[in-house]
């Protein structure tokens, strides 16, 4: 009998992945252009916090300690440690957007996935590549941050990621950014249409 | 290795059910509007044909025994009797444009559609409805076709076919004309981004 379409619906946990220089980030920013109901994951890390950066805005910044309890407490979707500091992302701050009816936004890497899926089995999954990897080589020489050592070593990594695509609900290439984008919203509007999610417009009968 | 953009995809069989009054059409006509990839299939059916219809467009007008043979051979994916008359939608030309690249709409009731769902298990299902049954009273009294029984009846059968709903990959709230039509919409891109379709962009690792 719940038909009122002004009820607030709970938000939509958002994984996103795929090789870096595949133009995740700039699909994402494109398609949540002046959207409100959109948001990003703010992570918790024990890195030190840099001059200019606000505590919950880049990230909770917490010492070791309290990294350590979050994790014996399931406080953390996913964690992981990089480059000698901790980082992980916080249950209670997802769980309380989507609440709020926000759709939460994980640009995450695959291992950290691994254990969103684990923990939040229903989230959608959407895995963002370059049309070939001879372009994300392009792509990766153009931006001229990475030494060619590093490129092939990203070029493997992607390959490895790319196994990982099967778990994923949908497959984005990223081609023409105006078409990912579009499809990236296309993808957010079906899943609100899945049967699960209307259910209860058939309930009253 | 098929990585060519240009490859022409196969269609997809788009099955859409839901109940009479919960504007079907309207909500397919708005959305394919201006869309060359997007056909209605056309069904066979033993009735006379009538002034003005062309045996291959409103109907392939054929005769009982081949009707038998049709339903024999499995030429059919579904067939239903109504008032006498025999119709059935025929795999061939089905298949025929799905393998131009054209999606092919069957707008079917769910008996029909479950045969369908039988032969075609990968056939994409939309269910439409309305707001509400209340609405659908209201649209149907609006539309001055049917007596007052007739309507009640329509209404039982609505409830029956919620039942089906489950079955559908999708269901459309027919509220707002353009939004349904929108979501239309999006669920056919988005269906175009899920894995198995998308998995021959990643089979070059």
């Amino acid at each position: 009998m719940k038909r009122d379409t002004k009820m607030k619906e709970k938000g939509r946990l958002i994984v996103i992945s795929g090789p870096s220089g595949a133009g995740k980030s700039s699909v994402v920013f494109r398609a949540i252009e002046g959207r409100a109901d959109m948001c990003f994951s703010t992570s918790v890390t024990t890195r030190a916090q840099r001059p200019g950066e606000v505590d919950g805005r880049e990230y909770f910044f917490i010492d070791l300690d309290r990294f350590h309890e979050m994790v014996a407490n399931d406080e953390l979707l996913e964690h992981a440690m990089y480059v000698g500091n901790a980082y992980g992302t916080p249950r209670k701050f997802v769980e309380d957007k989507l609440a709020e009816g926000m759709n939460v936004l994980l640009d995450i890497e695959i291992q950290g996935a691994r254990q969103v899926m684990e923990k939040v089995p229903e989230a959608l999954k959407i895995f963002i590549i370059p049309p070939s990897l001879e372009e994300l080589r392009n792509r990766l020489v153009k931006r001229g941050t990475d030494s060619a050592e590093a490129i092939e070593g990203r070029l493997k990594r992607a390959r490895e990621e790319y196994q990982e695509a099967v778990f994923y609900d949908y497959i984005i290439v990223n081609d023409d950014l105006d078409v990912a984008a579009e499809e990236f919203n296309a993808i957010l509007t079906a899943d609100r249409c899945r049967y699960p999610f209307r259910r209860h417009w058939l309930e009253e009968v």
